[in-house]
């Protein structure tokens, strides 16, 4: 049913969004896109806060007017009964596991880092963001451990989950991490890219991102 | 199945482990507690890292040896099917976005400054710690605004998502947040903590967590 006339508010540079068009893609999902001019506001209007309280991109509005916030709670959704979701209870909880990890250990840490650097809100927080590329190795490397002995995050085909933890992971090198350290990684990061239906994201921030 | 013999792996003073335990006597049901001593290297050794790659707790371990990280998904799978998972799926997708925005928005950020500060870990770090406190302000605001209208996060009652959301965001008085800004908010801790079957946490940091 959501799959009619659903709506997604989201903006080209966001890694969070690209996830989600990603997994549509994948899936054959049709979907209108609308987006949401972030670095002029417009996630934090009050017509686009009754979306998402929090003011963030994406927002899933499904067909009867409810919306969802929050990457991988759409992405969630959307593959819910898909080849791209476990079957398994247990194996559904580890997928969620790597979603949770990503949301913490990855999109604040490489992401947030990534958009500092690139966008020139690096100055003055130096060792913070020196910090943050820290914790961004580190959790690659627990990655690296994990995909050592695996192809996928999650049993033994591509899902969700790799979706979600290669869409701030992957760049990584952005931020001077060297994939070098993670070969595990690395092979992982070329196995999702050849999946049917990839495509190249997130788009580079534009000049509305710039500050400086 | 996962009811019988299983093995929680955590530590006193996480949050994340309170969720967990939480929901386990909430819903009766039983389960051996083994305490982690993170501070101590506890949750890096070999034998803890081939249950959980991130060496991170909470880890529930099933009665089949299948463990899985993450308090969140230990949270998502423990209430499958119970009186504290919502029923549709259009819920629990946005059940999910609060357990993902509690990952992103409020752990990283007001557990984080509040680790830092108890345990002396905020030197030489003021300026990260005070960001970090205007962040949790913030996304305890974009709380407020949800629960203006309404009792629980999400639909009318009681849930997981309240339990995750609330296990970090009821300590931000730690950090000099201050709950007045968000009287919402501050009706929903009470309201939580109302419930059967609630008990405080989590526990303090002990000796072992401070540095000199």
């Amino acid at each position: 049913m959501y799959r009619q006339g659903m709506k997604l508010y989201t903006h080209a540079p966001s890694a969070n969004g690209w996830k989600v068009e990603v997994a549509l893609a994948q899936l054959g999902v049709p979907f209108e896109r609308i987006d949401v001019a972030i670095f002029r506001g417009g996630s934090h209007t009050p017509e686009f806060l009754r979306k998402n309280p929090a003011g963030s991109v994406p927002v899933l509005e499904l067909d009867d007017g409810t919306c969802l916030p929050e990457s991988n709670a759409i992405l969630w959704h959307v593959t819910r009964g898909t080849w791209l979701q476990p079957e398994d209870a247990a194996a559904q909880a580890r997928a969620l596991g790597w979603l949770m990890f990503e949301q913490n250990q990855i999109e604040p840490v490489i992401g947030s880092a990534r958009y500092w650097k690139l966008t020139g809100r690096d100055r003055g927080r130096e060792d913070e963001l020196r910090r943050r590329v820290e914790q961004g190795a580190r959790a690659l490397r627990a990655l690296d451990g994990h995909l050592a002995s695996r192809d996928w995050l999650v049993g033994d085909r591509y899902s969700l989950a790799d979706i979600a933890v290669y869409a701030y992971g992957h760049v990584a090198p952005d931020v001077g991490i060297d994939l070098a350290a993670t070969p595990a990684v690395a092979r992982w990061f070329a196995r999702v890219e050849a999946q049917p239906g990839w495509f190249p994201g997130p788009a580079p921030y534009g000049a509305d991102a710039m500050i400086g």
